[in-house]
């Protein structure tokens, strides 16, 4: 067998699913996140001569994650961090700790019209995810990100003046249902921007922009104003990125049975899909995008 | 080959997507529903002898389901019992028409204090479903539900006192997390109740029962008071059954780590999962129990 | 609060997922389960009154089905009969007992034209599943089954001369792909039939059946040879019961690009699709039929 | 609002899910692709201006490929060469077309000890993917891969002498049981290598090599071992690319039912669950790695 040194690779936990529930008021707060971990650095003993000697398991992750958890979240992303620091600490053959949080967002339940105190259900709208990243002798860096949050408009949304070839059958609308669920990462100004206010205000900025922009022409279009409202909003995102599918609602073709369908009766269709990714940043600004990678 | 007769069946469609928009009123209204169709009678012909003569495609059913929403919908248990009926007329063989259709909740977008008049995120909250079951001759039925409605609380629910045996190593406690996803199926005085109504009420009756009841001893426990507290508020519910996971959170164990943890960091377990079963009908009545089947 | 009794009810557990490894011999064994526990008898006391003192705790079912895997499992149909049995004895106030046992079924990797001693991979064909129910003081009953083995043709079924109304668009055709996943269940003699053997077999008969009706007509109309196959091969079946979707493959229509289409390219719809139910029996059984219930 | 420029993004088609039947032999050929579309370029119009003008609609990309198929596919390479040559004909904007096609294998059912000619069943192994690539004026370049390829060994399977700190409370061990699902990627020597074989080929030299690597230190130790194997018999490979989730097979801890557990019984968990990723390559390659980007 051949002598091929290792390549570049990673390792880590995936799946860590923890709750913290915070009993300090009569309002409790109860926190459910999932956690990913992953470690680069040098494993070249590892992979190449099977000596584990370098290797923090994975498992020591999981129980670092509940551990560091012991006394309370202040904020999520504070959290992320003593997790990167600590697996900069406990490993030293590691160059980069990378710790990505995702949060499952639970609301108190009303009851006769008040939010009870220790009773909860999901709530509205898509998953926070932030991503903790630290270079060994750097400070740490923060995406934020917001994860499955589904929209969609009945009106105010065309496609049409676009290019045409041999295989082109769409007809051109000048209304349609146009939905999508939005998954987008943004860069950061760093961990002391506040990342909590953030989860929240960035996303109902694109839900606004979303809402607000009935002049679509396209995903592309809406995708657009949606970046440039939440970096004209937020000055502590740099970047943003958004994967948007196409969520088509096809107006139902009845004329088969003699009726006409005035934009009442759609199909909705799970695929094929459309998928629009694309970044808007601040002048000056690299962002991540790994499709480019 | 033998020559034996075709036992019980049915046959339908699963799976038929379908949104239906109100541009009556400035606030537009989006009703986003899956449907599904079964068809029961006499189908030996059809399966004995390959003979379709007595065979509505199930692509008929779908289509049928489209064309019957050109003119909207009023409340979704309406156009059920015109499907059932519809099918029952277009399938003189069969016996038995039965609907199942559950609604994907949306709610307008709140932008600037205000709901948007077009534009819709998914609403929290579970899944709203309805059967509607005809047999010929008959008037139809019709079993309203909930889907995936999670809930839970942080305190007020223990589990202690139970039977031991060999086995046995669960610690009793006095005050755990307890969560669940309520499934819910609930039979009705017939189509003319308010079950438009009630999908949005029943849910809310189960959610405040299961806040106020702080007493809880088990998911068991609890289940019967959530079925007391609708059939006491809703006169036009006779039974309702419900199908409660026991989503185990698990006070993580940090004393390996020289750590205690009074009710702070919780484990999210996905499975195995506990399960309960169990019905709550008024006097007299006897509900449908499929496992009993 | 109204003071009404319990209905009908059952509890236990989902999700138990273990395997068992026999290294007895140079060729390891590895059996992988997903076992679920029902538990059904007077549990008025745990809903109504929060006792628990006659709850043996889902937990504690988790418990058993690993410690009485300890020594190994000579058939899972006989571990299945030795869990009720363990379960009707520690809890006095049951009356029935179930366990229902899905094997992932793994095979030995070939290397070097012969199969690996303990290396595995998934089988192909589908799961196959055995539920063990004893009423006590009764002796126990098995039903078999089959789960996700999915079949295609792509000649040999048609589909025409079917009811058409004012709905129906869908042409007929005399040669199409027919696909479908086969979930099937089927009742027997008891726990001493061969089981494993019939695990093995009777899914065989359903593809030989499948594979060999080349005049199909529909799938009903293939449900039922595949039914009697099965009936005529394997006497200790006495019933089986199919839900067979129909998974559409549709002919794609390329007119609008001036091409046709003479069976070479189909759209692989997910849904709608199609349920095709129904049970075969041997004269005079009668068969659990859940959508009966 | 701001007028920012749009920065890097693509768009495109994912879930075209068509299958091939080539009927020119008595034993047909049923090829099964869910195709993923991705067109790159300057589409600043587009997001800013709202300016359709030079976007070809995502569903002429699904048309497309539906069309182009419409005289079989002799293989899937050569199909998704056609597919990209193809959109950079049709959309002169773009730069780069890039097609994603992964098969869901499917084999000829065994009937009385013969493949049967036109019936099949989905194949045991993972599922194959290709990308082909083009950027405007250049050749096409084109990586193999092999998807959801589970594999476990009973025995074989260390890991001990790895790093330790407060946190960590795993048993080392000196024989477990392995388990992965393989995710693999490999970067060719160009369209003209015989992908369809390796497709085949590379799979089974990475079942081997796990099989045959009894010596195994941890997953990492493995998937080194398995990318040397794969560039050593393979020369139109010239990297490779692992994402090894560790499946947990955890000995099951009987002690406290007063029972040991000698390799028999495991518990098989979902989550969370151990990440490997690496890279093997040649000397003077450098690889794709997406989480590097």
């Amino acid at each position: 067998m051949s002598s091929l040194p290792m390549g570049p690779n990673r390792y880590g936990k995936s799946g860590i699913r923890l709750a913290v529930v915070d009993r300090s008021r009569p309002q409790h707060d109860f926190t459910d996140l999932e956690v990913e971990v992953r470690l680069q650095g040098d494993f070249d003993a590892a992979h190449v001569d099977g000596d584990n000697s370098g290797v923090l398991p994975t498992d020591t992750m999981r129980g670092t994650c509940f551990a560091l958890a012991r006394d309370g979240i202040d904020s999520v992303v504070g959290y992320g961090v003593r997790l990167v620091d600590r697996f900069l600490t406990a490993s030293p053959g590691v160059d980069r700790a990378l710790v990505t949080l995702t949060q499952h967002p639970w609301e108190a339940v009303v009851v006769d019209g008040a939010p009870h105190a220790h009773t909860f259900r999901p709530a509205a709208g898509g998953r926070p995810t932030w991503t903790v990243t630290r270079d060994r002798g750097e400070q740490a860096t923060v995406t934020g990100g917001i994860l499955g949050a589904r929209v969609l408009k009945t009106t105010g949304s065309a496609f049409s003046g676009f290019l045409r070839d041999e295989y082109t059958t769409l007809p051109e609308t000048r209304d349609r249902v146009m939905a999508t669920t939005v998954d987008a990462r943004w860069g950061t100004t760093g961990p002391d921007a506040d990342h909590t206010g953030m989860a929240i205000d960035v996303p109902a900025t694109i839900l606004a922009a979303f809402a607000g922009h009935d002049a679509s022409e396209s995903v592309q279009h809406t995708l657009h104003v949606m970046g440039t409202a939440v970096l004209d909003a937020h000055p502590d995102v740099t970047w943003i990125r958004f994967l948007l599918p196409n969520e088509h609602h096809i107006l139902s073709d009845l004329s088969a049975y003699g009726l006409d369908n005035p934009g009442v009766v759609y199909l909705v269709a799970d695929r094929p899909y459309g998928v629009i990714e694309g970044v808007v940043a601040r002048e000056g600004v690299t962002p991540e995008v790994p499709w480019d990678g």
